[in-house]
């Protein structure tokens, strides 16, 4: 038998003892320091393997990130076509059962999905898809191809601007895979309706993990209402028929636009939005002895890095010290925090410290987390990065 | 002026800084260690005075528990049938407003309510009351008097045998003390109802603290199910409309007769319920490869003390790590502490652990706990006692 009969090399990576470890304890990265030999393309599936050669299973590769390994499976299985088809069929399978009242759902939700890398929103009739690895990316046309066949869109559009892809080598771009998208599509939350734009709307068009927080917080909300960071104002909205008045506040002239003319739509003649930098106003309120029944804290990520962990925690105290403070005894305050970095203990912690610095006796009512669309993977905890505590003055 | 014309001393206790501390971190216990003077006959509302005679607030007192006071007010507000009717009335307008779908709630919940050491529980028309120290039964009249001016209800019952009140040097008694209770009272909660007897069932009848998780289960139920330490069957009974067959473990005769009765009051016919110690039934079913599409694990609280918490810890490991192996694809296992020595990060840990050992990939969908008729005081972490994941076996 000459060399050139022998069967090609399969795409193969050797991980350490280090790396075992942690595919045992079901994480599904593996850094590139915990790889020991590496012999595959751009994106190729490996095959994974320990040091003595066993197979541990399969994983997208990357030649250029950190993450050099994505677990897709933990055994022998071949990932081919129906594999794929499989893991987005289950995919879709859960949000079916989930049974949102809502025509904007996140379909695949990435690693939690056993799919890495990969982001699927539905708006409406419309997919908006990321492939946020070379091994999504490589895989993307099938991908695009397996969705269109199962959920039969109007359009899918790759959102592929994020950052985080830069460290794939990957451009930011945004791309038509398939049909058409408009620039508006109209979705539906709950009792409202949104004009999300897929091609420039902020992350994939909405912040579809707080849509169950937003029916929460709706089934507390009365009297005087205050929506701060509320982007398209879908806690506002939500809040308006239940309360005499509501206030949003958000930095940004855009978001500020759009809920007016939401709640002119839907004729919530109670919703006043305002531009305006948070602090400030919640400061301004104090001075001015302003009181509300119900207040909801949804800022950015304070923290998006370990660095800016103790600048965020003063950042959440802060605020939630203030909105305490602007309580009325028997009104709840709905807070959240959507960095990573800031665990559910330490967010508590900033909770607890506010309470105790305004002086007011506070219960917690419920502890939320992101919307069960986004659900959290149990072996990385980073994967639960949106909490949201529902706490009332209790006098 | 005489002796005799000077003003009685008013019930007076005078703390250590330590306590000071404790009272401004808005905790609601001072132990005897912390209280430096004391003068107060049995069960009196004290004034709480720091080392300078400053006023802090007013306190239930004790003489003869390590808790010698629990604070009902941070400021001089007079404590008299006013305040009580006020914080009564303030603790049943939060249940109304949660418009829970069931004839059984808790009203009042202790300290989490500003009303340490008392719980009410509604159980259809009749109440059940529980003065846990010497301060709530001091007032006990006064109290019972006032539910039944807001309420009218047809009996009260003062379901007073906790061992706790042993600590207190109170009786473990139950009184009837107001109008008449029944041996049998009909609850229905969600679409069930039970019969519940108000004056021996365990705790004060039933376990309120589950009813919403009972509801959440039911949204997941689905194929062949199981509710293991299933008490009187409240996941079982909810479940059992959505799945194939459910069956219902429970190590008490008793409960296991209630659970067959209750279902068959309901005509469903697919519930099974069984006399079984649950560590060994869950061993027989993986060595018969048995599988579920649903399960519940609620049992009780393994660890009542400290010392008990690295035995609990392996109980719940055990427990939890078997019901994920007997899992199919894509099931969910809806998995309970009511040890509130076993914190959520801790019993988030034992999950985890099962995992990593189960060698299955395992998805958070909720972080649930107690119903919010009893809600968690911010500034007393123990009051967090009740711990419900929902989890999905992802493949």
């Amino acid at each position: 038998m000459s060399a050139s009969d022998a069967p090609p090399r399969l795409p193969t990576a050797v991980i350490s003892r280090k790396g075992v470890d942690r595919v045992r304890a079901g994480h599904p990265w593996i850094y590139r320091s915990d790889v020991t030999e590496f012999h595959a393309d751009r994106g190729d599936v490996v095959e994974v393997r320990d040091g003595r050669g066993a197979l541990l299973g399969r994983a997208l590769s990357s030649n250029e990130s950190q993450i050099t390994l994505r677990m897709l499976t933990r055994d022998a299985t071949i990932v081919d076509r129906a594999f794929w088809r499989e893991r987005l069929v289950s995919a879709i399978a859960v949000r079916e059962r989930l049974q949102f009242d809502a025509t904007a759902v996140r379909l695949v939700h990435g690693e939690a999905d056993l799919l890495p890398s990969l982001i699927v929103d539905r708006y409406a009739d419309v997919l908006v898809v990321q492939t946020l690895s070379q091994g999504t990316e490589a895989n993307r046309d099938l991908i695009v191809e397996l969705l269109v066949e199962l959920l039969q869109p109007r359009g899918v559009l790759l959102r592929n601007d994020p950052k985080v892809r830069t460290l794939e080598g990957l451009p930011q771009e945004v791309v038509l895979a398939y049909g058409e998208v408009p620039d508006v599509v109209e979705v539906r939350e709950g009792p409202l309706t949104y004009r999300v734009d897929p091609w420039h709307g902020q992350k994939t068009g909405l912040f579809l993990d707080q849509s169950e927080n937003h029916k929460a917080a709706a089934s507390y909300a009365r009297g005087r209402a205050l929506d701060a960071f509320s982007y398209q104002g879908g806690f506002a909205l939500r809040m308006a028929p239940l309360v005499q008045h509501v206030l949003a506040l958000d930095a940004s002239a855009d978001a500020v636009a759009a809920i007016t003319a939401n709640a002119a739509r839907h004729g919530l003649a109670n919703v006043e939005a305002r531009e305006a930098n948070v602090f400030d106003a919640l400061r301004e309120f104090e001075r001015a002895d302003a009181r509300f029944d119900t207040i909801v804290l949804d800022p950015p990520a304070f923290a998006k890095h370990k660095g800016a962990i103790p600048k965020a925690m003063s950042g959440y105290k802060d605020i939630n010290l203030r909105a305490l403070r602007l309580l009325n005894p028997g009104g709840h305050l709905i807070t959240c925090t959507c960095s990573a970095h800031v665990d559910e203990g330490m967010f508590g912690g900033i909770i607890l410290a506010a309470a105790t610095d305004a002086q007011v006796p506070v219960v917690v009512v419920e502890k939320r987390m992101q919307a069960r669309d986004h659900p959290v993977l149990l072996s990385v905890p980073e994967t639960y990065y949106l909490k949201c505590f529902v706490l009332r003055r209790a006098a």
